[in-house]
């Protein structure tokens, strides 16, 4: 697992504030293997981040006014107990995963080309927009329903087949790497209408760069800017290895429903021993500004 | 600890239903020895079960339709903390337990002649059918009453004394093991008309079977078919095995409360490194069918 | 992290009773080092003690009636998950403490000169009283709000600087060594009128004994005996090795909010292998007496 924790500037309409953030996540993979070499496992998390909401409704890292002194605090309501478990079976390429599972659409090359400064900020950055079933690292991922899938990979393919009851959604991603380049695509089909509908992912590297470009078409734009989450969304992302010890990752992505332009940028630098020191800045897409800056211990 | 995840399809009369059942169980055994050679140690279990019950009151292995789509889901509302702490002092023969005792009936020779099937399904095969204190491994545990207990050993006798302030009960039983055969009596003292008064069972071997009969006086009989609990519970239980991997189980059951006569069968197939695929099928005394088949993995 | 289970026989105004009490405590202590020698951590624990409140809310090691028989249960209401997270940087003498913090007065030496028997009775030899912040080992402390520190120490000198949102706290304390004797001085600025504005400690060794005199002033009195908490707190406590395993420790405290003067006294007990006995008996300032004895042991 990892722990990290620094300091949150936000900066919204409404005002501004800045305050401390955290997250500790103790991952727990337990796993045997039988003489024919099929791995089974299970994958739980406690994980306690101070986002405001037992439940994970809250932005990530944006504290509530639980004292009701007019700051927010730097601590809400925190989840105590272990999430949703992933269970699963593997042998070679061939994994079946059962329960809290990963989804198609979230596990897609191209949707997370970045990880931005300390706490990830909007994910503006995340094509998807999670309108699709996702690993869920809250106590709240325990309340949740979950589903079925299967992910297979050989050579330079691969492929990830997801179902769950929530939207009775069915979702896939396939990918291919040629030349140091994975262009993927996923589809998915669902009950609701804002959930993502298909999704482009092409990635690569250039030089001391890795680039990405994703689009998704997340359901029919509702003709709502700055509320709603449905229509078009495009994520252009890079990364820059910087001297031995550091990255620099920056990206800009617009949505139909976005009330402007996102971008962001941020840094990494390795402290060496599992720790590193990171920091970023971004304007989201609802015209939010935040600012993070810490530290990062993996155990 | 373990995991295990499969399928489970349940026949009621009122229709019936196949989703995925999973249990993940994390066992943290804590302990420290004296210099005099007594153990002094907790016991307490961080589990999450499919049931659709933060509480575990729902028979295992059946969901909810917790989003109203007219299916159950694949997973419910689920434990996530540890339950409730046995606390205990042991040295040779002697132990003292105090907490979330394991429970003098529940502990008693004859009471799990066999583990039906991936889940248990109805335990229709234990014959003191819970009217009395045991460990309980839901978070719910941790908000329970529970009790003090002494087991001792010596030689081929075993005693268990166990109390609690659930109904008062205070419960015993004595177990003798001669030529590889073991009977045992359980004696229980409660404020509750429908706790086990008491139970008596035998066991053993033949060739390749083991066979078990338990029988228990579980109060006063309420005259009621299909309802309550109450009065007389008998289990006749076998297991064979078939192959040096491979052993069947069988059960036939009935108590006065039973619509019907309960029976089932399942196998168990270990596939090396602590891994097994399980499967049984059975008819409850409430007579439901039950099947299951899955994968257990220990670690 | 320990466990401890034992006896804790209560005498009030209202009546006594005699219960099981117990507590177990599982500490996650997680760090990574840097390159450059800063250890960055995490502390969380999974407690679980039989003080009748999810919150620890109630008088520790005290039950609550929940079946409602007129006896106190053995067991209440539990806590299950981790508390709340304590995040650290440390680097020789310093260290920058945020979340779950210790508190400034809370960690100033003094403030715990003796453990009394088991379970630590009522505390009243706890000059500050509680009236600052302090680590919270209850699930409930992931509830709460918390704070930033600041923690230094070079040869004899050590300080402590800590602040939260509860009540604006801010407080300090700095201790010196010299001779064997540990002088320390608190300070709190708070908006509450009923948290600590200062307090002072001293302690050393004479021959077979350590000897501990703290005061506290924790804010205005408030004139009530027998209820609140304010002003005047002063505790006179020492500790004898009696032989090579044993000690005995024994203190009398007063504040303005007493009923009656507290004293108490006890004994521990090392049984080898992280085990010990542990025993005491105390009359509080609210004239109630407490007896307890058990066993604790450490893992």
């Amino acid at each position: 697992g990892y722990g990290r924790f620094g300091i949150l500037y936000v900066d919204t309409a409404a005002g501004d504030s800045t305050d401390i953030t955290s997250r500790f996540r103790l991952q727990i993979d337990a796993t045997a293997e039988s003489d024919a070499g099929v791995t089974f496992g299970a994958r739980v998390r406690i994980q306690q981040d101070n986002d405001g909401s037992a439940d994970g409704t809250t932005t990530g890292g944006v504290g509530v006014d639980a004292d009701g002194d007019g700051d927010n605090d730097f601590r809400g309501r925190q989840e105590t107990g272990i999430n949703g478990v992933r269970f699963f079976a593997r042998s070679g390429g061939l994994e079946v995963g059962v329960g809290n599972i990963f989804g198609a659409l979230e596990f897609m090359p191209g949707m997370y080309p970045i990880d931005l400064g300390l706490t990830g900020h909007s994910y503006d950055y995340t094509a998807y927009n999670f309108r699709g079933d996702a690993y869920d690292s809250d106590t709240g991922g325990a309340a949740g329903l979950n589903g079925v899938e299967v992910m297979y990979s050989a050579g330079d393919f691969s492929m990830h087949v997801s179902a769950s009851d929530v939207n009775d959604r069915l979702a896939a991603h396939f990918a291919y790497t040629f030349s140091g380049w994975t262009v993927a695509l996923g589809l998915q089909d669902s009950d609701a209408a804002g959930d993502t509908e298909w999704a482009v992912s092409v990635g690569g590297s250039v030089g001391i760069a890795d680039l990405s470009f994703a689009y998704a078409k997340n359901g029919d734009d509702n003709n709502i800017v700055g509320a709603g989450g449905n229509g078009d969304h495009w994520v252009l992302a890079a990364r820059f290895d910087v001297g031995a010890a550091t990255n620099i990752e920056a990206y800009v992505a617009d949505a139909d429903y976005f009330a402007e332009t996102s971008y962001g940028v941020d840094f990494n630098h390795d402290l060496g021993g599992g720790t590193s020191l990171r920091g970023g800045i971004s304007s989201t897409g609802q015209d939010v500004t935040l600012v993070d800056l810490g530290v990062r211990f993996n155990f």
